[in-house]
């Protein structure tokens, strides 16, 4: 079996050393521009097209990370019939809950205020938030969307969901397709985006969807930066309609030295870490499902390109 | 039926009107200095010791916060059959359990950091802790305990848990006793204090115990001021050996301006919100005690003057 490797923005030789850990008589290589030598699988992060474009006979392109929107945005340049598959999740949903849960909390027990109130030495009770006036809305409701919806139900706070296609979540009010959004927005004071970015989904999350959130609203965006017109949310922080906002992806990252994000305290910004994948997790899951492929059996987590996801 | 209220700090005023409405037969009063007219029970908040010395035909005195320490310190100077009451919940877990989750996320995703790299508008990349050497100790398995042990185990933390008597707690690795303490703090990269205050527990937390926890340990005290040897904790932090701490309890509330605390960035100072009681929640639950006393059943929580809770 002939494994190519190809992660943007970091070294493969880890990622080669795991995959010859599950596959000893593989041959695993590093590819570079050029090589077109026949292989079977290829691991990837962010590959350039002309790779995916020399390997149409490869049997699968598996992605490691959930997003595959920098695949799928080849479109139809991409060989017809390459199947792309993402990670179930391979880590990176407790990871997505952790980083959620915090930031709810944070917001509804005022957190970020005492913080304010720490560091300026006062002593001052703030009166808190009521939970029952305090539901979380998930747009997206895939494995990352679930598991967050999971461990903030443990709190007790009412979760309301919203899906492109009509979902069934135990312990969520679950809406979908466009005709949903409105209301979906209507009762969350606390949005949180996990969608997949694809055509429909990009710019999502403008001055007329946010300003469908009720006042005082506070937003969470660990999915992808082009979800969010940053303007538009800057504009509604500013003239109070959404109380704040904690955003780990950006439309250019690093976030620029002089955006003004920086500069507005009600925007909590984190450089990109909400869940990181975990090399050992991921490859044991991409071993299992080509090992799958091999006995001839159908495998999870193929990308439907019209979807987008 | 005849209830005596007196509510230390604010007005019992609120307390006396819910009461009114779960016992509309009752006369409900609040006590002043001098009034010996005899009465069936007494809810209270840092009672006045004549209070309780002029009311020794109380069939109960119920306590209206988790730790009743405040009473138990007059001692023998209390009549000495007077069976006081303290809550079981009512509400307070569920704080108690977000106001944990959030400090422990908070340390083990190092978002206190991130938040400092983001006032300084930088941009940078920090390398996460590993959970499997992220254990979570709690000192204290009561009610309150054993819903943060159960709040943190959602995100898959290992937790080690220590309480005075043996207990056995799932998805706990419980410690007892001095005996089991020495181990139990070797094991906790997180330590939170639940505890009861009593004799034994008082300046428990000092430089000889806090000590004992692995370098780079993080310390929640969520319980009393007074566990807290406050010097101790101050040197350890800034000696380094202890990463840093998140304090809701203080031993002078609320906190002096020129206390030290305030001028160290490791120490996250909150004005004792932790989990404020709940007054509809208490009265339910104490309404359903008293109903239980007259039907000649018996209720939980009833302390032990001896242990101290």
């Amino acid at each position: 079996m002939r494994i190519l490797v190809h992660t943007t923005g970091s070294s493969p030789d880890p990622w080669i050393a795991e995959i010859r850990n599950e596959f000893p008589q593989a041959q695993v290589r590093a590819w570079h521009e050029g090589d077109n030598d026949l292989a079977d699988y290829a691991i990837v992060w962010k590959p350039p097209l002309a790779m995916l474009q020399q390997h149409s006979e490869l049997k699968a392109v598996f992605n490691v990370g959930a997003g595959v929107d920098a695949i799928v945005e080849f479109g139809d340049a991409l060989p017809k019939d390459l199947p792309i598959v993402r990670l179930d999740d391979a880590g990176m949903g407790v990871q997505m809950a952790e980083y959620v849960t915090h930031a709810v909390l944070r917001y509804f027990r005022r957190l970020n205020e005492f913080d304010m109130q720490n560091r300026a030495a006062q002593w001052r009770f703030l009166k808190p938030h009521d939970k029952k006036n305090f539901a979380v809305g998930i747009l997206g409701l895939g494995v990352l969307g679930t598991q967050i919806a999971r461990a903030l139900a443990h709190f007790g706070f009412p979760i309301n969901g919203w899906s492109r296609t009509k979902k069934d979540v135990p312990g969520v009010r679950c809406y979908s397709g466009p005709a949903g959004l409105d209301e979906f927005l209507r009762v969350s004071r606390v949005l949180v985006c996990v969608l997949p970015l694809t055509a429909e989904t990009a710019g999502l999350l403008n001055e007329l969807v946010l300003g469908k959130l009720p006042q005082g609203a506070y937003v969470i965006n660990v999915a992808r930066g082009a979800h969010l017109v940053e303007e538009d949310l800057l504009k509604l922080v500013q003239n109070g309609h959404i109380a704040g906002a904690t955003l780990d992806v950006f439309r250019e990252e690093p976030l620029p030295p002089a955006h003004p994000f920086w500069q507005e305290s009600r925007i909590t910004i984190t450089p990109h870490i909400a869940a990181l994948t975990l090399r050992g997790d991921s490859v044991r899951q991409i071993a299992g499902k080509i090992r799958a492929l091999e006995r001839g059996e159908p495998i999870a987590g193929i990308v439907d390109r019209i979807r987008g996801y």
